[in-house]
């Protein structure tokens, strides 16, 4: 690990993770699509944020609940200054790029900062609105990098899917990791910490209980 | 499934499920055997529960820890009339029986209540102070008649291993399930839920923080 991608040792900017998980582990269920871009089943990860205000709003819609739940998403919005995400996340499908794929948000996409994908083929940045996608072709630790330029003091979120996230997880590159917990099993899927071991050590910070979802926050332990 | 093992069909005597389970969904690390009955790593899901004086107490230790486990460890010993195990937890290793091994727990078990031990191969009952071991070769429904009976108006406790939790609660035959995350990866292992999918629906019944664990408590939605 280089100084310039250690975690946390950038003064106060981190990199962190936001994610919900299946009582049985799973980010996103079987069979993943574009018809089901989280798999057969793994919309329902999101019932208990989509029905918030503090959700909601941020993405441009009336009303919403508020919540135990309420003050999490606001957490996991903050101080975020830059996301990576993979190329499931993104979509599109594999293979060299198209120009036609401008990921699953429309024109106004919901991340109002600078978003890195991570992929194995070349493209040019993607303008939509204040979100420019740049696509990152070297790897996981460019990627940092790059977000972390961009975000400036402000932290970075590793966004998604699992296979990112574990990858973050496993260079020893993530700080804090929050895990909402939903009643529901997926039964297979995309699993959070799968490759993972006792190497990755982790810290429980709190736990906030919600309507619909367990919040689990942890610290790496380094 | 017939009216005598309806879970909570009879009065209010329920099936639980009381377990310590990794961040990664582990109830036993991997390579698990005689030195190391819940695998390797696989101790440190208890560090939190034989710190409590609510659970050294009934062990006959003294000393011991009151926080916000307390309550839970109480309520999950409370009420409990027998207990069904699989035989890794009895221990003892496969195939026919010697009379030679009398269980991990010594002459005074911890359970003061009768237990039901599943297994291929028959043996005699063992009594060992006031807890009573009865090997069960029918399988998991004429398991938990016979324990339903022992019960009477109390609960019954299937204590593990992961295979007959998984068992029973695929069988519909669970009521409720308390899950004690802990903040630790094992890595491989003996995993909560293998095998399951979303025909079991869950209900959050409540989420409580303690130290080194978040206790989650679950229904079965029938």
């Amino acid at each position: 690990m280089t100084f310039a991608t250690g975690g946390g040792l950038q003064g106060m900017s981190e990199v962190r993770v936001h994610i919900s998980v299946s009582a049985d582990g799973y980010v996103a269920g079987p069979d993943q699509s574009l018809e089901n871009p989280l798999g057969v089943g793994g919309e329902s990860l999101h019932d208990w944020l989509v029905a918030l205000r503090a959700w909601r709003e941020p993405h441009g819609l009336e009303g919403g609940e508020v919540n135990a739940s309420s003050q999490v998403v606001e957490e996991s919005l903050a101080n975020v200054g830059a996301e990576i995400m993979g190329r499931g996340k993104f979509g599109g499908g594999p293979g060299p790029w198209g120009d036609e794929w401008q990921g699953w948000w429309g024109d106004e996409p919901p991340f109002h900062m600078p978003v890195f994908v991570l992929t194995h083929h070349e493209r040019e940045p993607l303008t939509l609105s204040d979100t420019t996608f740049t696509f990152v072709t070297d790897g996981i630790e460019a990627a940092l990098d790059r977000a972390r330029d961009a975000a400036g003091a402000k932290d970075v979120l590793v966004g998604g899917g699992a296979g990112v996230i574990n990858q973050y997880l496993a260079a020893g590159l993530v700080d804090e990791l929050e895990v909402n917990v939903v009643p529901l099993l997926l039964g297979d899927g995309a699993r959070l910490f799968d490759g993972l071991g006792p190497d990755l050590q982790l810290e429980q910070v709190r736990a906030i209980e919600a309507p619909g979802v367990t919040h689990l926050k942890y610290r790496v332990v380094r």
